[in-house]
């Protein structure tokens, strides 16, 4: 396999529409934050030790089961284009900060269906991710821990028995792991309760994000939210508590989803039927609109109120349009206004396709 | 003929987008306000002497050779609905004042397919129409006087040989003639020329209505144009005059589309595609959105933007989205969100039946 394959393909596995309440939770997420002992974190690296640390890195890798199988591949940033790396963020496979540098000691491990993915030198020397459709905590978990297990059996890492894995940032400290959902809740937010819920689920020790995470807006009614807390909890307690709130969560949704099927069915219907008109036949579209226009065509769907698109299209499309994947396929740079008009093209032979 | 089958039918002539210049002027219309000497203007006749002024119409009337081969029918407002007058006002027979009373003695005499009718007992006792598609405004003036030949033959008429023709308004004082036609200037208004132009037009002794006449907004870039002025000037040089200003306006709509082609093509076939997009698929809509996206799909059609439908289709919808025309097909009284969603099913399933 290649690096580049996945960045070029179209379709990676999170955005597979069937997988357990995919309806509603898009995918889900486990992040291990790890660190090799002696050595300075990844902001502390210049070239030199930046290059040891890759080479030990590199080492053990090139040890595991998965390299060897050659289901996993390693690239460094100077192989890859900003371009490149732009499009592995808009696939949520690397995070918008990794993407910045070509820096020839940070880089990305994938597997070939992007579900199993390692950054290099990102804010920790490894950040080993595991990204699944739909709710699947417990099986990212029990995946990121076995590539994690693979490593570990090869690397020391910057452990403390009583403080745990030690990380870059304090917030990660204990057991550096991160668990996420990204959920699509469009019935929350059409009858303004979202403000509300989430207000709540702060204070259950949840923080929610936009699209691509840490510091990106809400867009399109998706939501990620993950755990604040990272000590005093097992991993597995972890993963439960999310799960516990992510489908109380679902429930929510759909209670309200039915409600508005009863009460505002015709303003529903509308809203879905014009998202959908003006998708087909927009010339000129920009992403926040695209978005929030494909979340009422989703909503659509799931509802059973449009027929004939599937989830899976729908996951691909929200990738499809942002910047880097839309200058990929035009193989050309493009300026805003030229964005938007290949924005709507794609969008338009996407739905034509479908219909 | 019945006077009902014009009202249910949804076709009138001035539908037809295929006369001279139907695409910028939807249709042309000539008036004629004509009043009985020694009878009280109509706002002054109470019951008995509105039936005596009646009685000599329909006398007159019953002699003419319309009448007489069956091509023109008479109907007083005790036999229409308040539905079926304003029927008769969406489709700009009668004007919305006339409608309103279900007097005995006020009528309409209409031809089979509403190019000729004439107002009994509105503001004047007889006003005479003649309404055709496109630019047709010297037809109109021989149709119209060709009717007001044969009833002056069997009327005397309020005729002042200094002043001419005496009318209940002073405004209509003179040849009694109000020539108009209804113009769309989509690209006027969107390059914000529309109120210059107006102010010149003005300036020429012309008024600009909105699509129902007199007191009625502009809606859909819909403006009637009229001469305000009909005295001191033949019934010739009036409709000369105003042909030659709408043969100006035409020219212009036409350059600034051609213009909006070149300069904004991308954001024209947008706003177009996005209006089609949205009367395809809207389940709710009010009239206003739905005039204003048909003169954009009209724009669209015009220019070959879009393909398929007819000018002679979207003229129909104009007209069988009014309130009456909704309530009549959905044979009963709605309130405005009934009508709405009924408006949006009316252009859904003329929209699919012309694809």
């Amino acid at each position: 396999m290649n690096v580049k394959d996945v960045i070029y393909n179209n379709f990676v596995t999170w955005m597979d529409g069937d997988a357990e309440n995919g309806d509603i939770v898009i995918s889900s997420r486990i992040r291990l934050a790890r660190n090799l002992r002696e050595i300075p974190f990844p902001h502390l690296l210049d070239q030199a030790k930046g290059e040891d640390c890759l080479k030990i890195i590199k080492g053990a890798w090139q040890e595991s089961p998965a390299y060897q199988q050659g289901q996993m591949e390693l690239e460094t940033f100077d192989h890859l284009s900003s371009l490149d790396r732009q499009m592995l963020v808009e696939k949520h496979l690397i995070s918008p900060g990794h993407a910045e540098t070509n820096s020839s000691f940070r880089g990305v491990v994938l597997n070939q269906d992007g579900s199993l993915s390692t950054m290099i030198n990102e804010e920790d020397h490894l950040r080993i991710q595991c990204l699944l459709p739909g709710l699947q905590l417990d099986e990212c978990y029990t995946l990121a821990q076995g590539l994690d297990d693979e490593l570990e059996s090869q690397l020391e890492y910057a452990f403390d028995e009583r403080r745990g894995y030690l990380t870059a940032c304090p917030t990660n400290v204990g057991t550096g792991l991160r668990a996420s959902v990204m959920l699509h809740l469009p019935a929350m937010q059409m009858t303004g309760q979202t403000n509300q819920i989430l207000q709540n689920i702060g204070q259950l020790g949840m923080t929610v994000r936009g699209l691509y995470g840490e510091g990106t807006e809400v867009a399109g009614n998706f939501f990620q939210m993950s755990n604040q807390i990272t000590m005093g909890q097992t991993e597995e307690e972890i993963c439960t508590h999310l799960r516990a709130i992510t489908v109380q969560l679902v429930e929510q949704e759909r209670l309200l989803r039915e409600r508005l099927q009863v009460d505002l069915k015709y303003q529903l219907e509308d809203k879905i039927g014009r998202a959908y008109g003006i998708l087909s036949h927009a010339r000129i579209i920009n992403s926040n609109e695209a978005l929030s226009l494909l979340s009422d065509v989703r909503l659509g769907i799931d509802m059973g109120i449009l027929q004939g698109i599937k989830p899976n299209d729908l996951n691909e499309l929200v990738v499809a349009i942002r910047p880097a994947h839309l200058q990929k396929r035009a193989e050309e740079e493009m300026d805003a206004t030229g964005r938007d008009i290949k924005r709507a093209q794609v969008i338009q032979e996407k739905l034509q396709g479908i219909q």
